[in-house]
């Protein structure tokens, strides 16, 4: 375990990277064979390039020339839920009648850590304290399994979802616990596919690699386009051609809202013989922070908001909206077959992001350094890096209000998509899926409550609505149960039938 | 003194009022005193003819038949900033010379006092903390000045633009020495109108007068309709007349963006030959807590969110937007002619509007209760009830980012509207007008600031940049204090310069 003795040290020192072993003399037994362990398993050339090739992308001053390169997308590619209303019914039905030949997997990129929400699990063990406490893993198992019956009843034919999970290094033992422990929420243990993304170490402006103590180095996740290196050293597209499996829908942990494997989306996408599709909502204000589905160069790729300038961002067409206004999701379409063509073939193409970050460091003296301003970064892949190699590419638009409530920070005063506005959002949307199904909702004194509440001084919150999925997907299937009926918030729905619940109780 | 020698026992017995000298006995000669003020000042049988017809059109249920007769604005009479661009420069010029002919009057209704914001005195004196800690009337007072000079500059002549200010009993003092001890903001004193809107007691569900305590009535403003009534009994309207008022702008003191005497869309309304106007911004979500001007049995009004089924607020045109999607903000413009005729003719045909409140009352026993929920109706006319009398009705859509940001709540988590919400929208209005005037900013290490800030967790707020009145109006004029140059935030711009704040500084 000498790193003179196995060559450790030297692969290091052609590297540039020999500042790694510069405490190892101060190491006991068991951190020697952790780092020894770790740098073994790392390849220093790779991540050199990396950092070279990452670099030079981010000093290309790419904002002023992306305002000329920047085209909107065209109509004849969007699909869109409030403009193709008459289309609807029949996306809906070829999804679901994909979904009921198995031909649809859902992948979860779920390889972040709770940092911004202040938790130190993973954010699907989540719990924004609905009525039921039910956890965003949950949640979407939840419709996934829904969604199959849907799928059975309508087809008559035993169906599967498969479901796989990217977690990263740190949560991946976490994740799969908290699965087993809950018996998978009622899906088949086969069913669910765990994997991991890699990770990359972060570096300082020099490219030299950041020690987070004297015997460890500073690990991140590879961003969450490390999904399609994943899914080629760990084999899922094999296990994916193995059940068949013909599109895949990609999504993130974090939206509330997500409708997994969503039927209408899906069979857009199919109708439209796409291989490359992505879910966005559309963008109001010109500095909301999102980023849009664009072309760049004849090609389909998302702007982030930060490469974007104001002119930019405030152009609008003839009909008023803003041109720029496909604001990405997080939820989008690969057809299998394009997925694996990205893993075989265009994955080396893919370059990494710089993200700027103040990342703890220790010093020559070994002591521990928090920085108070960004002195390294970190390398990320985007999901939507791939874009640029589909060959009909197209874009189906959803309401924010149905669809998209993502969690990201701890609730403040100041914070946006907080558990606050996620769990908000949910209860919104289903006090609208029982309005829609003919219920009412009454106050004390038996006056039926406005359908659209106030939100005056705080204490006026919304209804407390909370339906299981396993009672409905999308909104369908609830008239028996509560049209024509009044409620008292709050209300749940579940597979038992209707709940009041006593204010402030569970 | 006595009730019953002076006949206002008597005129109590008629009105099914004498519960309210119930305590009489009781009280001292000062407190028996100001009651009999009170009470003599009153119209009793007009009051109780208030509440039979507000109950009337309250208890029969608008609500089911609304749907059916609301329909959208047509296209025609709509003016919008983002689909009539070709159109604004025009619009704009027209205005600014109705304002250089002193034709155009202002008209602040802050009769509203502070209670959801939880302080004491009138809105228009809170502070949002702004780096200036300017107010919001100081903030408006700025506009008028500045829009005074802008006229005078462009037409070579002296004007003015009288500003009519109601307040209510409770605010008119304090508002007034406000004021005077900041001498009237540069403004003319001559020029400033303070007047007072009427005021309605409280009832209870079967029309009684509700004691606040023994010897003093629950009395609140009569809803900023109640401006009509004012403008005619405190000669208002003869005091325009003098001036030569042709066109008056009425908005709310709680907007922090609102252009006072916007000169778009006074041009718009004037070139349109309108009476009635009404400033909106797009509704672009179905349950947002908001009005929206529509057309019902063929005359324009606000459809409150209150009274409209969800199904019609989730209905769409065939471009997808929301097909009730004008939302009120309260700022609207009329002519002088059609103010007098509604002044003279319209006004006693407004009926009061119903708000249930939970209002503190005396009971038998002399003590104070404060109920759980609500017992009793407070009367309230709105300023927009008027509309139907218009005979050229038209509609300006305008941007919600650059115009709109109520002050309603105090600062909490769950709160919209707050003094937080206020001061990030005039900040980030401000960003933008340095950047579309080619400023710049940079960060620590000297690098440009993105155009759209990030709001990740609390700490990324939006650049701190304030712009006085005094300098700009509506973002013109920038070019020679900014073009070129860089930024750290955070800035200042005022009448000497161009400053760079110390961070956590003032």
């Amino acid at each position: 375990m000498d790193p003179n003795a196995s060559g450790l040290a030297m692969r290091l020192a052609e590297a540039g990277q020999s500042h790694l072993l510069q405490f190892w003399k101060k190491l006991g037994p068991k951190e020697q064979a952790d780092l020894n362990h770790d740098l073994q398993g790392m390849d220093f050339k790779e991540i050199n390039g990396f950092f070279q090739k990452a670099m030079e992308m981010s000093s290309s001053s790419k904002q002023e020339k992306m305002d000329t390169r920047m085209e909107p997308v065209p109509r004849e590619v969007l699909g869109s839920v409030t403009r193709d209303r008459e289309s609807l019914k029949d996306w809906e039905l070829t999804g679901l009648h994909c979904i009921s030949q198995s031909k649809v997997a859902v992948l979860l990129l779920a390889g972040g850590q709770g940092t911004r929400l202040g938790v130190s699990y993973p954010k699907g063990m989540y719990d924004v304290r609905l009525p039921s406490h039910k956890t965003l893993f949950q949640i979407q198992a939840e419709r996934i399994l829904k969604l199959q019956q849907l799928a059975e009843q309508k087809h008559k034919i035993k169906c599967c979802i498969p479901w796989y999970i990217m977690t990263s290094g740190r949560t991946m033992e976490s994740t799969k616990e908290y699965f087993s422990k809950n018996n998978y929420f009622g899906l088949e243990k086969n069913n669910i596919i765990f994997f991991q993304q890699g990770m990359l170490p972060a570096m300082d402006y020099s490219g030299k690699i950041i020690l987070e103590n004297t015997g460890k180095l500073s690990m991140a996740p590879d961003g969450n386009g490390g999904l399609y290196r994943a899914l080629g050293n760990q084999s899922i597209m094999d296990d994916m051609e193995r059940r068949g499996v013909g599109f895949v829908h990609v999504y993130c942990v974090d939206n509330i809202l997500v409708k997994v494997a969503d039927p209408s989306f899906i069979g857009f996408c199919v109708k439209k013989g796409a291989d490359c599709g992505a879910k966005v909502v559309e963008k109001n204000n010109p500095t909301e922070a999102v980023g849009v589905v664009c072309k760049v160069d004849g090609r389909y790729q998302v702007v982030e908001y930060s490469e974007i300038t104001l002119a930019t961002a405030e152009k609008r067409s003839a009909d008023g909206r803003l041109m720029f206004n496909a604001g990405n999701v997080a939820n989008h379409f690969f057809s299998f077959s394009f997925l694996k063509d990205v893993v075989q073939k265009y994955e080396p193409q893919l370059q990494h992001h710089v993200a700027q970050k103040k990342i703890p460091y220790v010093n020559g003296e070994g002591q521990l350094i928090k920085p108070d301003k960004p002195n390294g970064i970190k390398m990320e892949k985007f999901v939507f890096d791939i874009f640029q190699f589909a060959k009909t590419f197209v874009v189906y638009e959803v309401l924010r209000e149905d669809e998209f409530s993502p969690l990201k920070n701890a609730d403040s005063q100041d914070a946006k998509d907080t558990p606050t506005t996620a769990r908000h959002a949910l209860m919104s949307l289903h006090h609208r899926w029982v309005l829609n199904a003919g219920g009412h909702f009454i106050d004390e004194n038996g006056r039926h409550v406005p359908a659209i509440p106030s939100l005056k001084d705080g204490t006026d919150l919304p209804i407390k609505c909370e339906i299981s999925p396993l009672v409905s997907y999308g909104g369908e299937g609830l008239e028996d149960l509560v049209k024509g009926r009044e409620f008292h918030p709050n209300v749940m729905i579940d597979e038992k039938g209707v709940h009041e619940l006593v204010k402030n109780g569970v």
